[in-house]
């Protein structure tokens, strides 16, 4: 704690370094730090706990619609992600093999997991033999690795750790009503949870899934208007199950394969929230994510300290009572301005400040993160309007993000249009295109930015490609991506 | 689920072979499958959500006590394994390495961490400046790798899911208060959560932790006899510091070496759960971890189902509302006896059973899953009376297990007395042992036995050493462990 003093206000400016930015804020609040592993983090208490909160409420709605944890080795032998063409090529550069253990080199390499289909698809194999056997609906939390090259805190990282949904099904259309109803989950997690706008859409084949037939995505804007992929959703067909030999006696006692999907998000979304909330001031929390929900600062000279204290006490238990997550500041050797500058950094969403004057009215001053909003209130009545604010800070933290995504969200007919807007920033660019990867090929190359999906809910629908200008099967959103 | 149905008399009596018993239940209750790596299991969902429960139950404790949770990386390089001399020894042939990554060789090869003394270690010393900073608190859920000759599920495995908290403080007494209470949080847990009564004790010299100071374990005792190492909890005193250069100013200016601590339990608590509590007819859970506490069957023939099962849903209704875990299994096309040895089987605390007359009766049948004692309890009084006969089941297992312990512990003399038991149901010996590594050595070689602990608290003192006889320097709980 001693060693932020120093830092708090040695925040790059975003205007000036957005990644710069992005290291001092996350480094700074002490949500993780570099290890001696090449692209590894480590994720410290305060960053850890955001991937706790992500986890208990993902957890609870994934089981809400059926879904059990299980866990699945580490190590994948080679032969099996052999088996599966398109998904090994996808997978392969990124692997890191296990040679040696016990002393003794292995007869075969094993991987170790960047994603589970394979080892899970064989087991699938094993456990499903009828129809009475399905759906199989199994979630893991685990730690994946993907040896990357170019790596960033939280957004990519080699190890990372993600939830990987895996489920198998009779038919095409109930595995697609599963890759749906994730998605679905995924998308209201994210708004509702996170604060974060996102669009939902399908991924052209050039950026599907290594091993899927469709794969889906939410994706996020970043305060440099760059996009992150926030969750996937891939309906798999039959190419997992004919690979593995996953087939199952149907309702008319004839073999069949099932049709398999799998969905993950990772601590990506750590990075997400943190560049779509974040100012220069610090983090910015959203308050259902917060482990700090409010923190209480007691104010005003030594002769009342104790007193506003004790006060300060009573109103702690209340909110913690209401299930508030409340911190009191009671420091005495650190100022009040120290202090309201340090959970600014730090992104809790309310500052309640309590002084002799305050007490003398009953009243207690709410501070907002995100808006700087000064509030008065009656501390008889201090639970509802924290909760109100609470509400209201969720809300305007959403609007803000959506109103910053759509100021930086753009229009074209021409991929030379899209270029023009290069300089500036571009943010999305909706375009049409005609399906050919040759087109999408030269939107990345000549403005560095990818398709991200194809919405479902296009703000337009476009009717020419921007590239060929002949007509445009899809609409689809282009941005740089992290 | 259809699959079961032919297997679930097919459990090896415990009298038979006690291996095969164990392996039977554990595959028939669905709790985990072997996987195509060599000494790894799938754990399914019936048995990771044991585990989930396990999690759920020591993380708050861990959290109340004043603990955060953090992720370090899985990658540690092989230089950090060689700074503690007696850790790599220790650590050193159990170790898988990673080699290549991302199809390059690496320079320096990278081993799967068997546990992260070494890299908390280097993390602890950039972030431990100043006593302010201590102590540090932290614990990680993970999974760790020892690549193991001989496994078993659950007990041994390559990889395997634990907790390791890291702890860095001032000074040896705060250190060695906190290994202890670590300790005593995990005998408590295990005591009160999974009903295994343990011997808390202090390892051997030849039995501690590579590195530490002093280890301390809890052990319990399987229905074979043989011991499980149920937790364990070191003081690692300034080893790890000396080794990683973890050092902080005190309180008078000066630079001291933090005192470290690490502490642990894994998923072989599974394993000892059902080793202590199975019998003949499958698992018997402890109602604290049981997944589902109660299973609700409904009987008699078709005309009155309808109404039945209305009660039946109402009376669930009541109970989950009150917090019990609870499940119908109203299913047309299973008999009720089929059901009762499934649930049996599958180690469910309490079976309630109701049909028409206890329609007319209000009353509700509940069938103990341990002693099988049938009881006509109240519809009425639903709630208390399942409350109450949870907390009975309970406290019967712990006794029982106690009862158990205590008919399969020796006290002796000599090592002659102790190799007179050996072809018994040996258990648990208490002996005297004069503390030397030779001796100890000795009981090993001729007995199989390997000293357990050193207890606190013996069922007497002993005053000559079993195999030499000289002065005993500590009385020691011998066993065959797993």
């Amino acid at each position: 704690m001693s060693k932020d003093k120093q830092f708090v206000t040695e925040i790059t400016p975003q205007g000036e370094d957005f990644s710069k930015w992005y290291i001092d804020v996350i480094k700074k609040a002490d949500l993780m730090d570099y290890s001696p592993v090449r692209g590894c983090i480590v994720f410290r208490p305060e960053g850890f706990e955001l991937w706790e909160n992500i986890q208990r409420e993902l957890d609870r709605r994934f089981k809400e619609t059926g879904h059990r944890n299980a866990y699945f080795p580490l190590f994948i032998p080679e032969s099996f992600l052999q088996k599966e063409k398109e998904h090994v090529e996808g997978f392969n550069p990124e692997l890191p093999w296990v040679t040696e253990a016990g002393g003794e080199k292995l007869e075969e390499r094993l991987a170790i997991r960047p994603t589970s289909e394979t080892i899970i698809g064989h087991m699938y194999s094993k456990w499903i033999q009828s129809y009475r056997d399905l759906p199989l609906l199994i979630n893991q939390w685990a730690n994946v690795v993907r040896w990357e090259k170019r790596t960033l805190p939280f957004l990519r990282t080699s190890e990372f750790l993600w939830q990987e949904g895996h489920t198998a099904h009779e038919n095409e259309e109930e595995a697609r009503q599963e890759t749906m109803q994730m998605l679905n989950i995924y998308r209201e997690f994210v708004e509702d949870f996170l604060a974060i706008p996102v669009i939902v859409g399908q991924k052209t084949p050039s950026e599907k899934f290594a091993g899927a037939v469709d794969t889906y995505s939410i994706e996020a804007m970043m305060k440099d208007g760059r996009a992150v992929q926030a969750g996937t959703s891939h309906y798999l067909g039959t190419n997992f199950a004919v690979a593995f030999d996953i087939k199952y006696l149907d309702r008319g006692n004839t073999l069949q394969f099932a049709h398999t999907t799998s969905w993950g998000v990772s601590t990506r979304l750590i990075g997400a929230l943190i560049m779509v909330h974040g100012d220069d001031r610090g983090l910015v929390l959203p308050p259902k994510i917060s482990p700090t929900q409010v923190v209480m600062i007691p104010i005003g000279p030594p002769k009342t300290r104790e007193q506003v204290i004790a006060r300060v006490d009573e109103l702690y238990a209340e909110l913690k009572k209401a299930g508030v997550r409340v911190k009191v500041d009671d420091r005495a050797d650190v100022s009040p301005g120290w202090k309201f500058n340090e959970y600014e950094m730090r992104g809790v969403p309310i500052r309640m400040e309590l002084g002799p004057r305050d007490m003398e009215n009953g009243q207690a001053v709410l501070v907002s993160r995100i808006t700087g909003e000064k509030r008065v209130v009656a501390q008889s009545d201090i639970v509802a309007e924290i909760e109100k604010m609470l509400e209201e800070i969720h809300r305007d933290m959403f609007e803000r993000a959506g109103q910053f995504r759509s100021d930086h969200s753009n229009s074209v007919e021409t991929l030379d249009e899209m270029k023009s807007l290069q300089e500036e920033k571009r943010g999305f660019t909706l375009a049409g295109w005609c399906g050919s990867a040759a087109c999408e090929k030269q939107v990345k190359e000549e403005t560095g930015a990818t398709s991200r999906n194809i919405p479902f809910e296009p703000l337009e629908k476009k009717t020419t490609c921007l590239v060929c200008g002949e007509k445009a099967e899809h609409t689809v959103v282009f941005a740089r991506a992290y």
